[in-house]
């Protein structure tokens, strides 16, 4: 098993996909789908931004991506009615198929109705490593944040396979020393269970305000998969990235090396559009 | 204290170096002194590969590389009489001056006698984990030879900065597995003392007989660093691995981040030369 990629283009923060939700227009979105479904993503996450705050919309965008591929789609939203929403929306387009809800945190408020609708729809979640009181600065906290949403939704009837933790990745420029703590989290959170849930990441913070973005991104990418890291949201279209992920799988015995490992890992990109 | 880059490219297996060490030829040497010196090596490996046998030669080698720049040298070989011959000739150019010893194994004939070398002439010095068995195919017994090794050497006298443990990289195309297991290795040898010996890999073994040398080679780098690896004999010209070494240390925390890091990096780089 290779890593989970969650392609991150589909997010309204992005001019052009923030007009296209505005103005309802299908081709921007339909050609991100395409672009992320032959760079390989195994998810698509969907994410409003603040393009817009309306429930019609996220269902459009939502029903706009799930009639133009097969590749599941990961539900990025904030607020409980969104999440429902689009799960709905989601169930309504394409029936009862893989789906990954994009996030719930530690706090009792979130991670209860969350966990329920994950068990309702059968989906997925990714359960970032946060409560009440903020982010962590430390491992151990990241530990025990990480312990409390995977009991949870263990409880709650999803199987190890469905549950993917963030340990939240912090910027290198801003706070770096977090940066190390995430590696260290990582692979302490791979001891938690025997086979570990997955562990994700929304990588591109690392990098935030960096001049240097790609060559930051790419590099704490093979490092965290090093440490036992299964899955991030990133760009899955930065080519050098993917270079450097189907690399770092074939070091870490996850495929077979191939004298032409980098065109096989091409070949096995993306689903099926419709 | 970021990684120890000993500069691999002195070394007779390379034409031009093997057609120097024959012709004698001091000004090629000297070109791969002061190209590895700006490119940032701590350290410039001494090898003479096939080029010649004879410890005149390698005497010649290591003082036309010791006259022409500060930085020390890592004198490379096999055979013991090589080694005398070789600290000899170094400490007759430069005096007493910080030299490393590449390599010893495990077994007590070379054991030994190099610690009492590394001892007479305060070198510091590699083990690689093997020995008469040959080379480790699993963690435990690389862990098991650098135990013994780093136990050994710390006998001998030497402080445990001047011991650098090889978990022996092996080749991705042939022996695929062998690349996690260094990578697990590598973790646990950070956990022989507090602090920990140095650990050093001759990296470009992952990447011998592939297409794509310089990607995997780069890749694994930084995730043998994400490991704990801080010392590796590699080639420091290559621009895209020292981007990469320069990013994993600002994300390990062993450097401090700045917008110009990779400038920054590139002007702490290198020696002086003579």
């Amino acid at each position: 098993m290779g890593i989970v990629l969650i392609g991150e283009r589909i997010n309204g923060s992005f001019k052009d996909v923030g007009r296209a939700i505005q103005e309802k227009d299908k081709t921007v979105i339909r050609d991100w789908v395409a672009r992320q479904a032959t760079a390989g993503a195994n998810y698509l996450d969907v994410n409003m931004g603040a393009a817009s705050r309306n429930p019609d919309d996220f269902a459009w965008l939502i029903q706009t991506v799930a009639e133009s591929t097969t590749i599941p789609v990961s539900i990025d939203a904030n607020r409980l009615d969104m999440f429902s929403i689009g799960l709905k929306a989601y169930r309504d387009t394409v029936g009862e198929r893989p789906v990954l809800i994009n996030s719930t945190t530690a706090e009792d408020s979130k991670l209860i109705p969350l966990l329920e609708m994950a068990s309702e729809y059968k989906a997925s979640i990714i359960g970032v490593v946060m409560d009440e009181r903020g982010s962590p600065q430390d491992v151990d906290r990241r530990l025990e944040l990480g312990g409390k949403i995977f009991a949870a939704a263990l409880e709650a009837g999803l199987s190890t396979d469905q549950i993917f933790l963030d340990p939240i990745v912090m910027p290198v420029k801003f706070m770096q020393e977090q940066a190390r703590n995430v590696l260290n989290a990582i692979q302490q959170m791979t001891m938690l269970s025997d086979p570990p849930p997955h562990i994700s990441v929304g990588l591109s913070n690392v990098a935030s305000k960096t001049e240097e973005k790609k060559l930051i991104n790419r590099t704490y990418m093979v490092m965290a998969m090093a440490m036992g890291l299964d899955a991030a949201i990133l760009n899955v279209c930065d080519e050098e990235m993917m270079q450097a992920i189907a690399t770092a799988e074939i070091l870490l015995g996850q495929e077979i090396y191939s004298d032409a490992y980098l065109k096989a890992y091409r070949q096995k990109a993306g689903g099926t559009q419709a």
